[in-house]
């Protein structure tokens, strides 16, 4: 607490950025873990929390004649512009925001800051929902071709690694060990999506230390073993998902990629995506954009082109499509690397995968995927999304990019996913929000050593309580296209810019048609008929519809399936207000997602959320927290 | 005939235009009517039929070695490529199109080289199927403040404008003769929208003849009647839908608009929509940009941003929201003009209306709409879209725009419109292709002077008995957004490039899937389901379903309803080839759509069209003619 400089602080006008002239005034409080704004109006006591994980950035323009502005930039690409009489009180704001938005240590994230131990059992349990090793095993591996690897059980073989690798029969321990040391950061070539129908396999790997000239006897065989555990093939491609010029400036440091001279049978593929600099800056500049106040559409199209961002949306993309083409219709394996291996591989492997496989279009397996290809192969997630104060240069939006090409090919495959685009915002909030343990620290090891499973809940669960929401009507698991691989489109006409992430504002009041909803709506009727069916068909003959069929549809509520915890919620208008319920020690347990502007936002025309309506627990008329932020897609 | 100088070439190459290299060898015919390439597989022998009222262009790059090509651009912007050996055939074959592609004279149309009595009860019956008067009566017109005047029965007060017109019931005959005296071409100011709700009125008209400081006591007159028509409105908005520069410089010509000095109670409103010129510019940028081979995201959003034409649309929209909102929201009436009034007015008028009028976002509301706003009230249908050989500088696409601001409309309200995008782009390419009566000329009383109705079928009851293609099965008539006033969002973020309409070529075989189709058959298992239970209510009590009841769904094909007249097709594969069985003189009636490229594409790969596959009428295996086409949406 002790980086709260002013708990309090009276007459704040919350401004709306669509009407600048409209502004609410109330209160706004600061907690532990939350900035909270509540009208005065006593009628509606409308409340705005953010959360202070998610706050990117808070300037001050110089102070007028009303007072100081503050301007709150979340991760998740919200704004929020608030109003200070006092430009002292503007000031303390700013400091304690900037303080409690940077934590220093794991310790003051807010995952952290909760008891693990008042719901013991529910957090073990967190833990156990999604199991990796049963999706291998679900694709078929181990088997004669493949096999699992003690080698790296204590990490010690490549400590960003996950402890279990799965690797070809063929490879020796000399081999698995020697390939390590030939490669970036020990990441050696270990499989991650096997191909039952062709025995194709996409592996992955960091770079080769191979400079101007050196080689490894050890990485060669690697190699070549795993070309050999694809019977069918006589040689595999590897992927260099780096532009070539950026691959052979590596040569100088020793690094570089694979000669084809001393690599028999491998066909060499540069497929250019950017690295992780010009990514930052990219998005940067399409933030900007979604946040132009008035653009023109020569702006709006101007800036988007000139931002590069769908670019290098096309770029990732193209490479998971060379992938997946290579394996489903050539039957030939990959070994996919970048620099370290940790991200434009990580971003090609995960692509391929959702191409490929229909499961990892379900909401389960996409979390599957990302417990995979992110979280287990040492995404750096704490550096990557600056969960703690740390070096900016390491900060850039990859997984924010792999969530777009899921979500661009949803748009082109409305029928191929499980899910909605509310799961992926979702899933993109968490990975900077620090709600949860699963995206903490930078590989495996550190989560291991940082004890995260007994500290911590995990989000998955959370999640799939919650699927109702982030259900695609759409989806049809037996459709032909549905069921084989995505073969999209990528022309640029393809692409757009994605408005449910980058301008989530609407000007207008009433939120937008949704045909998913009304599909929703459809399938239940059609349910409903179902049952009513089956009913006559079972019941004595009868001529009116039995009433108490109609129950299916109650159980299908489109509202969030929980409320928050009681007692993280202030008392709706009771006597002592909202700041004296707030948390001010470690909690019970993370709350679903009362938390953040995203999940808050239920008010089309002011941005701010309401939260008052919400603290009824799925209630006929709670609405859906999450509708003024899904709406503008 | 003499047009034809060369009714056959042999070994003729049908170009892939996504993969150059795959190529069809065929042979080419030419019709009166007709360019057809037949290809020589005996197995598919697959057609490609391209209507010449639909060719736009045809060039011829330098010959090459292996031939003559020949690039063929029709006017719904779809490219046929075809390679000829013999440059002298090339050559004729392109006099042959430019001739035949560009009449001299409307007995030249294909509607009109066809047997009016052939069909002639159908011929008068397609000529009712829709009733403006009915239309109008719909909203309430006549009434006590809006009343039809006999003035322009003969054309004589206005050759451009319907025979019958509403006034307000105040304007005595002085007032409506002076009034159209005093605007350009005399096109008074008249009722085109009538709300019922609020009182208020859309009136069009053409820019007044003001010049400098000329003024009309009826002109004025005709205003104050419109304003008190209105018994709530004190004012009435003048929308001049032109940038004001535009107007202003109308005046050196003795034209221009409202000075409000001399017309009280206007509120003078510029829009800034550009003209013709413009348009017709900005569109050729658009098509280029959706004919670039492989577009690089820079080059296509730089190509999209340069076309300005996103930005025209806007406009346009625009223009609709303000009269909508003046109309809905503030119960104004608006007397909308532009120079003529038959463009821009048209658009803005129409636009207005279908987001005011939940009837004109039906199918057969739409085409109402399209008969009252651009056909009675003189759009220039002949000079806007070329249909005979005249001034290049008086084509430019007024109706596109309305269509396109159609369809992104439905974009942002999916459940709001009755129809599909396929039915906007089979109204497009109706507008060009001069099949039917309907659109020839540029005014009723050209029409009438020319007895089309005599003479040619109306497009109208065509379309509506194909609806079940047009349909959009996320419509909903319910939905509280579907019944109200449309309120889009029209900030640059919601608008982005028609690519079912500028960019209908798919480099992948397999067809996007279609949402809506999905809901169509979750609909049909819905009614089916509907059927059976009420069957058990019905019938003596029974375990299991009537058979019978599974009807419903197979009059509910999604195949085209109709086959093309058999006279009018070849004989499939047979010893004489299609080239026999050719059109050589009138014809019994318009063929529903076998005709040109748009409707015979069905193919996936190439952009050609199977016609042997649809020869059989309503067959189970008869493809929607169309999927190809719109599958690219």
């Amino acid at each position: 607490m002790e980086h709260i400089r002013t708990p309090k602080v009276e007459n704040v006008r919350l401004i709306d950025r669509t009407a600048p002239r409209k502004a609410t005034v109330g209160t706004l409080y600061l907690s532990a873990t939350h900035t909270i704004f509540v009208e005065n109006n006593p009628e509606t006591r409308r409340e705005t929390w953010v959360l202070h994980s998610m706050v990117a950035s808070v300037e001050r323009p110089p102070t007028t004649l009303s007072g100081s502005h503050l301007v709150v930039h979340t991760k998740n690409f919200q704004v929020v512009q608030l109003l200070i009489p006092q430009e002292r009180d503007a000031m303390d704001v700013q400091a304690s925001l900037a303080r409690l938005s940077r934590p220093e240590k794991y310790s003051e994230l807010y995952c952290l800051s909760i008891n693990p131990n008042a719901n013991k059992e529910e957090r073990e349990e967190s833990w156990s929902f999604l199991d990796l090793q049963a999706d291998y095993r679900r694709m078929g591996v181990p088997n004669n071709l493949w096999v699992s690897t003690p080698a790296n059980s204590e990490y010690r073989v490549c400590d960003t690694y996950p402890s279990e690798l799965f690797v070809p029969k063929s490879a020796t321990p000399a081999v698995i060990v020697g390939s390590s040391k030939f490669r970036s950061r020990g990441r050696l070539p270990v499989l991650t999506y096997f191909h039952q129908d062709t025995l194709a396999a996409i592996c992955r790997c960091s770079q080769p230390l191979s400079g101007f000239s050196a080689r490894s006897q050890e990485d060669e065989q690697m190699l070549e073993a795993i070309m050999k555990s694809n019977p069918g093939s006589d040689y595999i491609y590897v992927v260099d998902t780096r532009p070539k010029l950026n691959a052979m400036a590596n040569r100088a440091a020793g690094k570089g990629y694979e000669n084809e001279d001393h690599y028999t049978n491998i066909k060499l593929q540069f497929i250019g995506i950017e690295n992780i600099h010009v990514m930052r800056n990219s998005q940067q500049k399409i933030i900007d954009v979604g946040e132009l106040k008035t653009p023109s559409m020569g702006d709006f199209l101007w800036g988007l082109e000139s931002s590069g961002w769908l670019k290098h949306i096309k770029a990732v993309l193209d490479t998971g499509v060379f992938i997946a083409k290579a394996v489903a219709e050539e039957g030939i394996s990959v070994v996919v690397h970048c620099s370290d291996g940790w991200d434009r591989t990580a971003q090609a492997c995960s692509v391929a995968s959702v191409l490929l496989e229909p499961y990892y279009r379900t909401m389960k397996g996409l979390m599957l995927l990302i417990e995979r290809d992110w979280v287990s192969f040492g995404h750096k997630f704490s550096h990557r999304y600056n969960h703690l104060e740390g070096d900016p240069k390491e900060v850039s939006p990859v997984i924010d990019q792999f969530l777009e090409c899921v979500w661009q090919l949803s748009e082109q495959f409305p029928c191929a996913f499980e899910f909605n685009e509310r799961f992926l915002v979702q899933l993109h909030r968490h990975v900077y929000s620090c709600q949860y343990g699963n995206f903490l620290g930078n590989s495996q090891k550190e989560r291991r050593d940082m004890g995260l499973r007994e500290r911590t809940h995990s989000l998955w669960p959370q999640l799939w309580k919650d699927r109702a929401q982030y259900a695609n009507p759409l989806y049809r698991a037996d459709h032909t296209q549905t069921q084989g691989m995505l073969r999209p489109n990528t022309t640029p006409y393809c692409f757009k810019m994605w408005k449910g992430m980058y301008n989530r504002v609407e000007k207008c009041a009433p939120p937008r048609q949704k045909p998913t909803d009304l599909l929703t709506a459809v399938r239940e009727e059609t349910q409903q008929l179902e049952e009513e069916l089956t009913n006559h068909q079972e019941v004595a003959p009868g001529g009116t519809a039995h009433p108490g069929t109609k129950q299916g549809i109650q159980t299908r509520s489109h509202g969030p399936s929980t409320s928050p915890p009681q007692d993280y919620l202030p008392s709706q208008g009771g006597p002592l207000g909202p700041a004296m319920t707030l948390p001010l020690g470690p909690l019970k347990g993370p709350g679903p997602d009362p938390d953040d502007l995203s999940s808050a936002c239920s008010d089309m025309e002011s941005g701010v959320a309401d939260l008052s309506s919400r603290s009824s627990s799925g209630g006929e008329d709670s609405k859906d927290p999450d509708e003024a932020v899904y709406c503008a897609a």
